[in-house]
């Protein structure tokens, strides 16, 4: 009932609706209409209240609320199922039981805080609560084991074209996995597998993504490399109309781009917003460290180097920074 | 204590051990001997007794007894932690348990019988008491998801060779993981991962063998397509024996074959045994059936698959039958 009052002042935000017209399309009492208003209140929902007028709700906080996070969610798949937490340890290990005990493709997992957040091969991920987007979606993508890097790909690109829808800001990506601003990181992905040779079961994919977090809230020995929507836009934003920005273009790449007649288009995009294409570089990667120039990447997902003797090296995965500075692209 | 007495009796396979030795080495009474004498006895051994000359072991049955699994098996790392069950689900379900739970590389699950024993993309494996290798391993090795392939054609060369040498029979390999005889399947191997796409966390490989099964042990619906070795050698042999023989040639596989530096040698050796290479071929893939010449392999374990219009497809994954005939193979 709470979300049902709650929609109805969405349905006339700024403006006042009446607690008899609240009392009557919801078949409670009036009592129990001021109940609810003030759980909503007591909850951040700025809320007006006159006595001849009814209520009106002014600002909508940034709360992870599922009435907020679904309402105007405009997907077939991705977020129609949706779990949330206020604090949680990792959000891809919840996911990872949920899609182990069957939950259905497109389904979400949310917190507002991880107490032990996970970056790319075990590294840990700072996650305060309140201050980003810690998710996890679950896929259960038409792919082979080999294909796994799409789904990174078409989720970095899906980040990307989210944040310019929703946040105005124009972010670079960074092989494999990154996607940055201005040098340094605003969201990490995290997509995890379980698989045959030729079929992925389930995938997770986890997304960090630091939206309020000032610079202050930033670990020291992290401020010179991360970066937040807050630091590099100088205001908030409202981590709901991110989630859904993202869920939606996501599940556009999820229908296409994944798919072997779209995948060639989503690389061009992914190339399109490379930070490293065509500079040289330099990659740890899992079989030793490469220099050379970034020239491409291959369909599988691989970065293809062309290292100083001449030779093309396809480089599968690892840490890239470029060659010769400090910074952390 | 019943693993001593029967180790003291395997030391001397054949030959009387007096009652007196045995109790003076283990440090039992006479009695406790007589009694695990009997305890062996009920399950199987053939142990004659002799009041004067003691006892003598004269035929190890066909049964999973750990002291059989590990008495001379000549690994570092697969088979050092072995699980036996007289039933189970599935060994591939249990070692992904153990393996979630941190259980070491190289752990190792049989059974006597799966009751729901399952194949490649969710099929059903037929896998009765008493009459074959149903068994999984753990692996953490150092692939990319990408190389997830790798790890059958690994496996599939290792039971090839294990064969070859335990149970003195030689048989093909059919693409991606089918080990086959007379045209007929003989084993089957299901690899299952679990990975980030630059690292895969564990991997289980099942495989399943069938021994001593006969013509009537098979289904009748796939008698058509499937075998035994003792169907194909008129014999019956030793599990432990066979089992032993596969877990060192994987071992040595896993150990070189894996590796970057390894895996051409070893996919010279896949494609040797290979029974599709060389001909025509129809494969029903994960993207739609293509029929044409089996040309090679990649390195990262996929068909090219020469079509009649020339163009060559590389196939990731797929279901193959000889074209134009109706054999499984």
């Amino acid at each position: 009932m709470r979300d049902a009052v709650l929609s109805m002042l969405l349905d006339n935000l700024g403006n006042f609706v009446s607690g008899e017209d609240i009392s009557r399309q919801l078949g409670i009492t009036r009592a129990a209409v001021w109940k609810y208003i003030r759980l909503l209140q007591s909850e951040g929902y700025l809320i007006e209240s006159s006595t001849k007028k009814g209520y009106c709700l002014r600002q909508v906080p940034d709360i992870l609320d599922e009435v907020l996070l679904t309402r105007g969610l405009n997907t077939s798949i991705l977020g129609r199922n949706v779990e949330i937490h206020s604090s949680i340890g990792s959000t891809n290990a919840r996911a990872k039981e949920l899609a182990l005990s069957g939950a259905r493709e497109g389904t979400v997992v949310i917190a507002d805080e991880q107490v032990q957040g996970r970056g790319r091969l075990g590294r840990s991920w700072v996650s305060p609560p309140g201050k980003g987007i810690w998710m996890s979606v679950i896929l259960r993508p038409r792919l082979s084991s080999q294909q796994v890097p799409r789904i990174t790909i078409m989720t970095a690109v899906a980040v990307a074209n989210a944040l310019k829808r929703s946040a105005q800001i124009d972010v670079g990506i960074k092989w494999p996995n990154d996607v940055v601003c201005g040098g340094k990181k605003l969201c990490g992905i995290l997509t995890e597998v379980h698989a045959e040779p030729e079929v992925i079961h389930y995938a997770v994919v986890g997304i960090g993504l630091n939206v309020n977090l000032s610079f202050e809230d930033l670990p020291e020995d992290i401020r010179d490399i991360a970066t937040s929507l807050r630091i590099e836009k100088g205001k908030e934003f409202n981590r709901a109309d991110i989630i859904k920005s993202i869920l939606q273009e996501m599940e556009k790449g999820y229908l296409q781009g994944l798919r072997d007649d779209g995948f060639a288009g989503l690389l061009k995009e992914y190339e399109r917003r490379s930070v490293i294409l065509g500079k040289r570089i330099r990659v740890i990667g899992v079989d030793g460290q490469f220099s050379g120039y970034a020239q491409g990447f291959g369909l599988d997902g691989s970065l293809m180097l062309r290292l100083d003797d001449g030779r093309v090296e396809r480089i599968l995965a690892g840490d890239v920074s470029l060659r010769g500075e400090n910074g952390y692209v």
